[in-house]
């Protein structure tokens, strides 16, 4: 079956995934999570071969460290796994929520209710327990699923896809879930405007830019993540220290690690810069370009620049008022976090910092769906339509308006016959 | 200035609309609104202008006549914009409402609140009315606007656009509404994607369909408004060829009305059909392709095609079933209504037509900002992401996280010194 065939197989899948209802859904998701530990020898015995391949490809110098090291699945891993998908089919049904609800004119009901999107992309790299996370938050909002997993990963995501598939039956159809194999069809995927609703990316800055740039599907996703902490002079030190440590070096790899430090010069004036700067020992420090003398540091390559590593850049500022205009300037409008213990400060930070996400006293790391309660993400958006920062089952729905009238025209508001309400319902 | 500095110098504009307030954005709201009526002589005599070189162009075949159709204002077209306008003003405060609301642990309180999209670039065509209600909707959303108008217009608009800028101050600053004057500049605005972050055109669909092929910048609007209407057999029948002439001849030239009447069997074989077209006195009928000996009629040039005009296509299908395939099939999902007193008919059409509006037993020429409650609309989206339907303030705004915390790191939540709650909060 070729990739279109496949993704017009999925689109003709969506109205049964309507038509299971919430039972239906729920009882799929989890039939998927209870296979995932029941056939746990076959998932991890295919795994153990993507890992050996990916060993041998990388004494090779053919594939990096870093993308080896996502491979690997384990019994607890899987195990984790189910648990999020359960927690996924307990949430309240994301379905048919009430939006807004309007009585327009005397026996007419509008109501705007949550509804699917459609058909899904999603395009990700090695990491193969993504995928049953991200089919779980899919088919909970009802969407049909085209995913396209690395070639290194391929025969874990073969597997996972076949046990998750096993499970649908019989509630919802094994077409709503297409895996894609081989890597020449990213293109063709790419070309398919009229089959495919949404691509979501998961993957390196790269992969998300290659993919913004050669479709005209709408792209989910993000491909910056410089996040800043700004430490106020009014800030209780040893929470700064706390924050600021786990917001760079709990996952130096992570969107939501912080990149550039941004300190009151206050602090510095009074001596505190040094204890700070502790906080992120081991961690390779660069200055403010204009900064380097008065910091000691080499100087950042930009200040908009991600590092994905144990480095950092360091910037004095003014005043809450420079940290605003720094981030607003400088940052990806991803999750930007003020650590101060002055009420007034804070409030003009989060009333000014125009960021998917803004934090007061709390490292920018929980900037995820599974921390921030949505049962998981698909990714974090940065885009500033339809949904931004950790995207969970919400982003993945549209809107629709329902009207139901007993008769009534435009003529008649214009012959007086009907008139407009308006009026709010519950 | 270059288009692209009046692009910039909106943006900037941004933090000072924030800052404004309610109270400061709904005070110019409501002084444009006076504005419009004390100020009524220079922008008529401005209109008329326009109105006589649109004559004089529509005599030297130079202008289509719908064009110049659209050009008149008149006062009682501005006392009802300005009245628009203070509807729009007396909305609720649309930006910072709370979409969720969630303890993530003890001591840190997770939002979702509304937040302005940013700057938008609308493009619309003739009507200068129009420029008065895309600029309150936008700034009632807290958005700056770039206004580029058709040529024929551009006298109205000049006025219009001076008008509502000297009613800005002193609360909302000038730069918020740009006005761009000339024509070659649409394609460099388009090129703007990193100062504009949403373009909203407003006419013809070859005009949509140009800006959505020749911009990276993230496109609301329409292309296609193929609108159904279906009689099933249980319709009363008084009441369908009420809701099928309104669909139809109410204004033809509308996205939302109807461009194809769908008949269930059954009223044909009982010999309804002639009552029924029989609302569509004056409308040319044509059938569907395969119907063309049954229906009498010459066939249609395609089951997807919006005549814009007092034409329609008439098919007849078997059942509800039937109906919703076809509409499925060829269909823009745009809007779309049944006519029936069954209520298990009408719930089985809601539930499968899947468009951006589904109607039942009302005229699909509802399916608009205003009728909606909306206080007006910026358009109506046919794309899945982001607003669908008719677009009022809501569909302009956008969303941020906002967490306030007491020093959490995620290492904590590993270290079990804090335990995530995940406690919805009203």
């Amino acid at each position: 079956m070729s990739a279109r065939d496949q993704a017009i197989a999925a689109r003709a899948a969506m109205p049964a995934l309507m038509r299971a209802g919430t039972q239906g859904r729920v009882a799929a998701l989890n039939r998927m999570a209870d296979a995932l530990v029941v056939r746990e020898a076959e998932i991890l015995a295919a795994n153990a071969l993507d890992v050996a391949a990916a060993a041998a490809a990388m004494a090779a110098g053919k594939l990096s460290s870093a993308l080896a090291a996502r491979l690997d699945l384990s019994r607890s891993k899987l195990a984790v796994l189910a648990d999020g998908i359960r927690a996924i089919a307990a949430m309240d049904e994301p379905i048919g929520r009430k939006l807004r609800h309007t009585e327009v004119a005397s026996g007419m009901d509008l109501r705007l209710e949550t509804t699917p999107i459609g058909v899904l992309l999603i395009i990700f790299e090695s990491r193969p327990d993504a995928l049953p996370q991200l089919a779980a938050l899919a088919l909970r909002a009802g969407d049909a699923l085209v995913l396209k997993g690395g070639a290194e990963a391929s025969r874990s995501n073969a597997i996972l896809h076949e046990v998750l598939c096993d499970a649908l039956a019989p509630d919802l159809p094994r077409d709503a879930l297409q895996l894609v194999r081989t890597r020449e069809e990213v293109g063709e995927l790419l070309a398919l405007d009229d089959v495919i609703d949404l691509v979501i990316p998961r993957g390196s800055n790269a992969l998300v830019r290659a993919i913004q740039s050669n479709t005209r599907i709408p792209v989910l996703g993000h491909a910056d993540g410089v996040c800043h902490v700004f430490v106020d002079v009014d800030a209780d030190q040893d929470m700064a220290r706390r924050i600021v440590t786990d917001a760079k070096k709990d996952y130096p790899a992570a969107c939501n690690a912080m990149e550039t430090l941004l300190v009151h010069r206050a602090l510095v004036t009074a001596g505190h810069l040094p204890s700070l700067l502790s906080a992120l020992d081991g961690v390779e420090l660069f200055a403010h370009p204009e900064q380097t003398v008065e910091l000691g540091l080499p100087a950042a390559p930009s200040l908009h620049h991600e590092y994905g590593d144990l480095a950092a850049t360091v910037a004095i500022v003014d005043d809450v008022a420079a940290a605003i205009a720094h981030i607003r300037r400088w940052g990806s409008a991803h999750t930007d976090a003020i650590v101060t213990a002055n009420a007034a400060t804070a409030d003009r930070f989060i009333a000014d910092v125009d960021s998917a996400c803004v934090f007061w006293n709390a490292s920018t790391r929980f900037a995820d769906g599974y921390r921030f309660g949505l049962g998981g993400e698909v990714g974090v958006s940065t885009a500033r339509l339809h949904a931004r920062g950790p995207v969970g089952v919400d982003g993945l729905l549209t809107s629709r308006w329902v009207l139901q009238g007993s008769g009534q025209t435009v003529t008649m508001t214009r012959t007086g016959e009907v008139a407009y309400t308006h009026r709010p319902l519950p």
